[in-house]
């Protein structure tokens, strides 16, 4: 991460029973119940399966839920950038996966060095970065875990089944790596129509991985992880695993769940019961009766309307409770269209489902956990904005 | 703000005099020399004009360019929040105008703290609010500068100006408070099809405040501050300033004009020459011929296509200098769509110029300042993430 700014002072941190209508806002409000209920279902789909669970930090970077995730059953964590592995490993977090591939020098240095304090896995997916890794490990007399990555058809990273083989033998002759698994994202799920379109999708994505280690095996290379993780496939992965095609599944690696938001519900994956983050906001301005005007915009809810920058959604939030649509952002403004007859002043609270949690955690830097409306708990986003 | 995170540990601060190539990515440049050019062109702009220069402080949210700001001639700052108020007044910044509503009780209370180590002006446009306003002040025993906030046609906040008297009266009645003018922000500009639509949203921009500011004069309210604020309209003013009927206009709030961005150079406000912020980033993925995956996505650059999230821009960045189009954006990759002939490997560097400049300072956390093409400087971000 690049240098940090100075923050801007922190209210005090003193034990709240307050309800959350108190806070000052913009807030971000975790439902502890739902986000434990979550934590649970989705630990206990995952051991019913017989699959290791290695949820996906990036959608709360908030060591406090990972500790919940971990206990729950969860075998490690992964991550996207090494900022986030870095602030698991400084928290005792033994196994991480660090599912982005590291090509550059400095990188790569700061991941051998996290790889003496936690068991660090990295993705690669080019030879080019194969020689980078292998180079590194080498010179610091170091074995590294490297995980390829396969493309199941989101169209980003990642290597075809049919070309795993060759990369996997390229790790497997070069000095310094160990081939620790395969993964994959099936992150195309999400643009899936209905639910038929979900199951292709999760089916792509378990066959993908499947099939790699197959080929993979084939050519001699032995692979142990063979992961798969979106919130949208996971329930049906866990599914698709007691079928004998898709049988050498080992891992899902889902992240959104532990919240769920406007994305999950728009897709049937969650209802907007289950959606754990809300986010607190202040009505500043009442300047017709159409319309509110609140104190939270793009710099706070982000402005997904659909994963991978697609637009399922129409608008860039749900009003929690209230006839209203949040119509408008700008960076430090929600606009919200409301009946008429809406009874809503300047002064008044209001609470927004996101969109996109993820985003959301990312640019705050604490949540309020609360407990039938009171505020309980303030968990930490500890790797907010920690995009290196 | 809330509670801040612990910040991931910042690399060594040395004078650097390496090319941007060697900066681990994503990193924010700063071409230092068009800054300048930029800060110091809309500074004349304002002088010839005879107005007062008080630029937008979200646009990069750092106190160094801040400074050259304010060295160049500009009588004060802008701001939307009052994390972003309490760094300046932190840096020594005499005259702060918080162009944003307060209504609640924590947040004034922080802007009466403020008041008493800068000149600080606050935003009202609502009965509520001036209440809210004048039983702090008086509580406090000091007298507080408010200003209304018009709508002159983005119809966010702020009354029409027909509606302003009334307002103003309040106001003038209220213990604790005193009027220091009338502002508004011609956000509607930047859905302007073609120059025309331009010069009508100015036209509506300066139209409204003139008209307001005469009509509360007729009231027998004071007013001083006249202020129009956006970079697409602000060249437009400083002409119809000169024009009898704008004639009381006194001030000019742009802030992207620092740095200009994909949508100033859409709405022809800008050249892509004149644009000062880029984002450093490196390919980290090949996977076909016509795909090439770099290491940023919407947690830097974020999801903005038009300004108040609308959609003038097809794409997420123009890539600089290169025939690749920056097509989709995942929160941590972006994916380049290439033409097939085009070398470009792992691990090498490109530059993105982002659609929105307010969006990537805000989620940053320091700027690489360059100077043909060598890094000389680092600028903090000092209220990147200050949402509150």
């Amino acid at each position: 991460m690049n240098p940090s700014a100075p923050q801007p002072r922190p209210p005090d941190r003193t034990d709240r029973t307050d309800r959350w209508e108190t806070l000052d806002t913009p807030a971000l409000l975790v439902d502890l119940d739902r986000l434990e209920h979550n934590i649970g279902r989705m630990a206990g789909l995952a051991r019913d399966a017989g699959l290791a669970l290695r949820p996906h930090f990036k959608a709360h970077k908030s060591v406090a839920i990972a500790r919940r995730q971990l206990d729950a059953g969860a075998t490690g964590m992964t991550v996207a950038k090494l900022d986030e592995a870095e602030v698991l490993a400084d928290a005792g977090v033994p196994d991480v996966l660090l599912a982005y591939e590291l090509v550059t020098p400095d990188k790569i240095q700061r991941a051998l060095g996290l790889g003496r304090r936690t068991r660090l896995s990295v993705a690669v997916d080019d030879p080019l970065g194969v020689a980078a890794l292998s180079a590194a490990a080498s010179a610091a007399g170091v074995e590294m875990d490297v995980v390829i990555e396969i493309d199941s058809g989101l169209h980003r990273c990642g290597v075809l089944p049919v070309d795993a083989p060759a990369l996997g033998l390229r790790i497997a002759q070069a000095t310094g790596l160990r081939l620790a698994g395969v993964f994959t994202h099936g992150g195309h799920a999400y643009s899936a129509a209905d639910e038929g379109e979900l199951q292709t999708a999760a089916a792509d994505e378990a066959g993908s991985v499947v099939d790699a280690a197959a080929r993979l095996r084939e050519a001699g290379v032995e692979v142990n992880a063979v992961s798969v993780g979106s919130t949208p496939t996971a329930a049906l992965s866990a599914m698709l695993v007691r079928r004998p095609e898709f049988a050498g599944l080992t891992e899902l690696r889902p992240g959104n769940y532990v919240f769920h938001d406007g994305i999950q519900v728009s897709l049937g994956v969650a209802t907007a019961q289950d959606c754990a983050l809300s986010v607190a906001a202040t009505v500043i301005s009442r300047p017709t009766a159409d319309r509110a005007v609140i104190d939270c915009g793009s710099k706070t809810l982000g402005l997904d309307r659909g994963a991978h920058a697609t637009a399922r959604l129409e608008h860039f939030g749900e009003v929690v409770g209230m006839p209203a649509r949040l119509a408008r952002l700008s960076e430090e403004h929600g606009v919200l269209a409301l009946p008429p007859e809406l009874a809503l002043a300047v002064g008044d609270r209001v609470r927004i489902l996101p969109n996109h949690a993820c985003t959301v955690s990312n640019l705050g830097r604490a949540f309020y956990g609360i407990r039938d409306a009171r505020v309980v708990e303030e968990l930490t986003i500890d790797a907010a904005g920690g995009v290196h």
